[in-house]
């Protein structure tokens, strides 16, 4: 479903999106959370973790994974390795970052699982890692056939973005929860924090919005497009 | 971006899951939340208009809509019509739900736009307007020449859908943010209101994705694929 349009100057604009996403989300978890842990009698910094490693993991290095496809220009080989060892440090960071906050839970008294966010979430990394065993199962090793490749192929596309936009919509719950949570809490509507908190997860979004935009624009190797977009 | 199957059966879904959208989130208002006012001494009634009408008006009828082109077997005059008024009515929808939660806010005494669901829901009432303004005078009345509507179409197709995701991605926060709202009031995280209001949202997020997955169908009416579909 490539649009006639370039994808590459979409790249560039999402790289310095998800520069500044990740930027701010350690703004937000070290410097006003008070900074990330794994064992602290502080549980609030076990949490912390949670969206640092969602936010670059599972958004940014995710829809670098997406991107690479598009922006690279190399062997089709290396460029399906980069795809599948980005989308799995995505997958890695993403499980750890719910560890975090399943330790966080247990370790304060907290129920699991009751929220959308939670739901939604736990739905999308299952389906993550399923799209990431069929892709390398199919597309890797050992490999389908051609057929079953090339009739797969447009669906893979299809599916992927498809769990990356509701990735980007279910860290946009995410940040309004927590920011909910800390609000109930005392913190003003309008803080420093808060608009901080707002405008990371626009910045999510917008990175979101360019990474679907350059998924369906045409590649710098014009023999790659009915490979990748012939959704 | 037409992929290769049939719209129509999607579109059953959607009206399926439609129905019960609308369904769930009435009950919600009416039997939970106290039922529906726009003059009220329980300003609580004022609010529960709001999500009453941005998921009947914005999503479920900015879906159909959206479907009316793939799933109506009609000369392309009549579907037009049908595709601009059904948007005109969840504009004007959209626009009386937001004009509530502002009375709300304002006689309640709560600040207004703090939030992330309220930043990006003005946002994209504002963008919806602005499509739906450049569908009727480029595709309507007076009518753009040719080579404007047919360079055109693919991208307001493709802001249509982008913006629409973007809809049903903020009615899921709309739902999160009052359901945290009132668990943070006492609200039990695991009762029947918290379950519905959660299934509510992934009905309306189910709904999304089958009218994306009907925009990028094939018509029952296979002349209209290259004139709607052309992204």
């Amino acid at each position: 479903m490539a649009i006639g349009v370039k994808a590459l100057p979409f790249t560039f604009v999402a790289h310095g999106l998800g520069l500044a996403g990740a930027v701010m989300v350690l703004v937000w978890c070290i410097y006003y959370l008070g900074g990330l842990a794994f064992e602290s009698t502080n549980k609030n910094l076990i949490f912390n973790i949670h969206p640092v490693l969602m936010l670059i993991g599972l958004v940014i290095i995710g829809g670098q994974a997406i991107m690479s496809y598009k922006s690279l220009t190399l062997r089709k080989e290396v460029k399906k390795l980069i795809h599948l060892v980005l989308h799995a440090i995505a997958i890695i960071l993403g499980i750890i970052g719910i560890y975090a906050v399943f330790k966080n839970h247990n370790e304060s008294g907290i129920a699991n699982l009751y929220s959308l966010h939670s739901w939604i979430g736990i739905t999308l990394i299952s389906l993550y890692g399923i799209q990431w065993i069929y892709g390398f199962v199919v597309f890797f090793f050992p490999g389908g056939s051609a057929t079953v490749r090339s009739e797969s192929l447009p669906w893979h596309v299809l599916f992927g973005l498809f769990v990356y936009v509701l990735v980007v919509g279910n860290a946009a719950l995410g940040f309004l929860e927590k920011l909910t949570f800390l609000e109930n809490s005392g913190l003003a509507k309008f803080s420093s924090e808060a608009i901080l908190v707002n405008f990371t997860a626009i910045v999510a979004i917008l990175y979101g919005v360019f990474v679907f935009l350059t998924a369906i624009s045409q590649s710098s190797q014009p023999e790659d497009d009915f490979s990748y977009s012939s959704i």
